[in-house]
């Protein structure tokens, strides 16, 4: 499993179970001399925990408080006893090394999936490629992961934000409903039948300079696609005219770019399409999975995990783009 | 551009322009003993060609023939003089160099792209990025280089063979035709009209053993989507469910794994697809594009590149494949 | 400063400045399963603090209790309530992250390095290169950092271990004495004189697999020399017959292979040598840069460094060995 | 055998057996609009080649003209006719890619290698590792493979000396001879006895800027140490003080820091040495391993491969520095 590194510029290297003590990241390769907005790393945590209808309860619970052991040190001494939302962080050039701790862990919940595996969950391959595993929650395969993520993203989207790039997710989709106003009482419906629905978010990278891309195999939207396709639950990754754009003539769509041309950004925006499947592990879905009488206690999961995809999309995004930089 | 290595332990060095001495590339990582099968690489070259009505009139003139510089010995000198279609090449473990010589090359057809760009093409995003291009047919960003990676691919799908995993593409797609029996009359229509159009491509992958794939950044379908995606032209990467399972709730898929849990491969076969869109040079989008009194020779071009993906979708694929084993 | 990983295989990430929070680590690519001696690590670790004359006060008092954030569970939670010694970890095949606190750090000892540099230290370049410093004791340039890599040693070790690969490393020269016996005095004069002195280290590696090591740049001797030579202090590093065969005819020299051939181990033991310069940061050094009526508070330093540097050295062949398994 | 590529910025990638068609390289990542000196790059081939008595036949009539396959164009088409001499090359930004031809390439003298080893030579742990080997002079293994590292050196030594960084580097002894003047007759004295003998080489690198160099694994020194302990015959490299320092204590040598300061240049000079072993296959070794009445024909060798060795190293230096640019 030595895959837990994502990029080789700026690097993020992610580590921690779902259940154990901390997950967490080093990032190498921030130059020296960058701010770091804390209130900015909360609000993208928050963001992540969702605050739709479908969102689990531990999520909610979760305080996601960010630890940092190396990297950086306090802008200002003089506002620390001003509570920690006023202090801002500097990077020292050397590698930044955070923990969150898994305050709200409950091992227990899982005891039954010690001898067990979730139906659509990786329960099974890690069994089998592991002989080994991490049975609490989905251990490293836990979308918690997630949250390491979105820290190193929020630290790559200010690199990216100095150079004027800036990066816009949002949900466009939750299962055929496409207008945003309805998506709430969408999930809530699949919500309390216990099942869960898909969705489909949209992203938009702007500013970006002509140029960043190479040409062969590490194209831009191959970079972007591989980025975006690591997050759990991702089905699809289309940019610019996509599948949709399979039944227009060439003479059409030849001046549509998608923002990219050759694997190199030709400097408009770029939008692409990423879609998640829903939850597998549904109360209606663990109801067939039980073996006899025994007893399932179901964890706390979401009914439309692509809403709190969306912020992760982004901070993928980020940490895509500033390897180019 | 320091982008023309794919992967890091069957790597694959990429290198030349389309109108230049050579393209070639190569193989680090092939274990020593492999049998190298001429005819098939044979074979898929000819089927990079494409043998349909959409296909460009060089295409069908460069013989492609490899030459190979290195890393192999012939199996049977013995049968030397029986021609080349019954030698064969064993592997020594040292790198393989090969390459293609460019001899049906016409430079002087693209003489006026020394100072225009084509739309839609690399063109101007190479010149912005390098400050300097080789203007002639693309130079690196033309398509010939796929024939290098076909090779490579070849290679791969060998020792994958061996292995008892078969990669199969096939065209599913042109435009909104599905029925393949209806693609040449689509394409051939599309090109009597000196316009091009897109196509879809699916493959399946059979035989992979569960516990290919890692768990966090590099997920199985993460790789395959950076493979895919860096073929040119390529708009969208999805498998499993994909952007169709948007709308179906996650009682009923969640049995569908798509043939990977987790970014780990779970045994049963890898269904995946990819878009093309439609070349984005023909005659109609050209002539709107030289100014005043320019004469334009158009170069030698493709009214679906879909069809000549395929073999490309196959080599890629068992590039990325080959990574894991 | 993305160079803070060794290995691509068994990777290990260093992180943490000398004053800081904490020093420590991640460790990709550790097999699952693997059985950690938690008593090997903290018998290094004490290993490494040293024993004779020449340590610095700090080393001796730092506690150096290693923190396991992720990548491993206990063994047995029944022996749990018997003290820390007797439980063990094992892996999990995911990412080991852990910390060593800095319990003893004493920055206001360095606050007179806020403006000046120290001969000999790494002060200077690093302000030249990152526009910023941790100045306190050295930052992220302080040998403390190789608390770290000898925790990420002990587990390579025990990885070698398992396949019967032994590393003994022990010092064999402390100035122009190579009587070990004498060792602790000499140093202790060049302390008590308020200076320093170097030594060499010799290291064996026995039980080496032939056809461990690559044959062109990758070289075994390569990779331990880049590992090595990456410890603070060291200037050279030889094996085999080294500089001292200059001298010696081919049909002499040419039956001892120092166990490697062509970059490949040939199956029998392979020595190596490698020297440290003494602290240049000593009472009679820096007597010399203070200027002006500016009071120094020395930092706690090594009257010879090559004795502590033992310990690291065989974590570093340690983890450049276990790159080839 | 993942392991024929150098470097990560500026990699080359060398490949080619002694005695097979060709040996050559890709350089990827070289900017576009670097100008290649030819006539370097011959004088420097020249140079490896040797001048002193101590030289092989074959190196002598080999004549290692260097094809380049793609990456480049002419300067200037005008002055074509001029021939070779007068004619430069321009970068494209793209991967260069050259072949040497193996021309002078007579198999036939190694054919009783094909069940035999050379002491001294990786020709039994090549078919121990591999199961499969080139068996003519050396095959992948030869020293012939250096051509390709002095023709990547080059290129990277142009672009180095673009920033004003220079390399020199020079035998400074050759058993226990330090007298230049009288190198060659010491060789030719080993030769006449069907012997060899060892050298060492003093490398100086000025106009480094202050900042080259990375503070924790890739210290210049471990990376310099890396590419130079990958030449064939190197058996041990020291920088600055080096070994001879070791009996000089702290007060004395803390002002001299030979160049870098942990892991970063300081802007001064830097100097390393690095040692050669004699040849192992001279025809005195040889005598001895022949079993029994079997007719052994020497290749042809050097006396000393440490002349030779001189422009290997500047090679290698160059191309460990340029990935710091």
């Amino acid at each position: 499993m030595d895959n837990n590194t994502f990029g080789n510029k700026f690097s993020f290297t992610s580590f921690g179970e779902s259940h154990g003590l901390a997950i967490g990241g080093v990032l190498d390769g921030v130059p020296a001399g960058l701010h770091i907005d804390l209130n900015l790393i909360r609000k993208e945590l928050e963001r992540r925990k969702g605050r739709s209808a479908g969102v689990s309860a531990r999520a909610v619970r979760e305080p996601d408080e960010v630890e940092w052991l190396s990297g950086v040190i306090e802008r200002d001494k003089g506002t620390k006893d001003q509570g920690q939302g006023t202090k801002d962080l500097i990077t020292l050039g050397t590698p930044i090394a955070f923990i969150i701790r898994n305050k709200d862990a409950r091992p227990e919940d899982y005891e039954w999936l010690k001898h067990s595996y979730r139906p659509g969950h990786a329960d099974k391959v890690y069994e089998q490629k592991y002989g080994i595993r991490d049975w609490r929650g989905g251990g490293r395969a836990s979308a918690r992961e997630t949250a390491a993520r979105v820290v190193a993203g929020c630290i790559a989207k200010q690199q990216l934000s100095a150079k004027g790039i800036a990066i816009h997710a949002r949900l466009t989709q939750v299962g055929s409903e496409t207008d945003p106003a309805r998506f709430d009482e969408v999930i809530r419906a699949y919500r309390s039948e216990g099942d869960s629905i898909g969705g489909i978010v949209e992203c938009v990278i702007s500013g970006i300079p002509a140029e960043t891309g190479e040409p062969i195999f590490h194209k831009l939207q191959a970079e972007l696609a591989f980025a975006v396709m690591s997050i759990n639950a991702c089905k699809g990754f289309e940019y610019g005219t996509g599948f949709g754009g399979v039944d227009q003539p060439g003479s059409v769509i030849n001046q549509i770019s998608g923002g990219i041309a050759g694997g190199i950004a030709d400097g408009t925006d770029i939008t692409f399409r990423c879609v998640f499947k829903p939850t597998p592990t549904t109360p209606k879905a663990l109801a067939q999975c039980a073996s006899g009488d025994q007893t399932i206690k179901i964890g706390r999961h979401d009914a439309c995990v692509a809403v709190r995809a969306v912020p992760v999309v982004e901070a993928m995004t980020a940490l895509a783009l500033v390897q180019f930089l």
